[in-house]
């Protein structure tokens, strides 16, 4: 089951950090190699977020934010529409009659906090403007850009 | 979408190391709150990554390393059967022709294992028996225990 969400929506941001001028929904589709109401309801959610403006047809999006101050939780608190990045599912059916069933939830809800807090620094200090740096190294590592 | 075999592997091994004699997959089955035949598929996966030893029926489960040096990570490992802790999910559908569909996947996969590594490393610095002694604490808040 895989969730490309959180992926899709950071390569549009990157799409549209880089554009000369305001991309449109087709535009980006075209680079991520989907379709444009997909896209559209990412970049829904990143409006909603507070982290692009613009309208679909309408001239394309823009930023809000300086690439430079855009974290990657950022994105995945627009995205995801939560404060609190998620990495393991817990089990809900445990038995209560058990000693150990009526407790592993809150055990294991702390737990699986710890490293989601882990998760959630490293989005915190990864930003958009140093993806689009890392971006330009491995376009560099290639002989001639049109980026 | 949710995947508890991880949660759910966790409860099963807690179980095993806190138990008096080996137990079977239906008394684990029955604290999980599942049935016994997704039990077994998780403790063939935890004997196959050698942290139980035992069959089911005869005579149950046993744990094959001390809860002291049984990590989390151990236990992911085993369940996932992979050495690499897996956050998020990459699109893999990107357009080559784009300059930016060409690169984003070497982008994002390096971004995203800064932060798997450091899920990974909180999954290493979490013991069966920090779990254990997470689980008495959690039991003594309330009156009686019959653990």
């Amino acid at each position: 089951m895989t969730d490309t969400r959180f992926s899709s929506a950071i390569h549009t941001l990157i799409m549209i950090a880089g554009a000369e001028a305001p991309l449109t929904s087709e535009q980006i589709a075209n680079s991520v190699g989907t379709n444009p109401s997909y896209i559209r309801k990412l970049t829904a959610l990143l409006k909603k977020g507070g982290i692009l403006a613009g309208r679909p047809g309408v001239g394309g999006f823009v930023l809000r934010v300086p690439p430079q101050t855009l974290t990657l939780y950022d994105v995945y608190r627009a995205i995801y529409e939560t404060e609190q990045v998620h990495v393991f599912d817990l089990h809900r059916n445990a038995n209560d009659a058990c000693i150990v069933g009526r407790h592993i939830e809150s055990v294991l809800t702390q737990a699986f906090q710890e490293i989601e807090e882990k998760a959630e620094n490293e989005l915190k200090a990864q930003t958009l403007s140093g993806l689009m740096a890392q971006m330009r190294k491995e376009i560099c590592k290639g002989a001639k850009t049109d980026y």
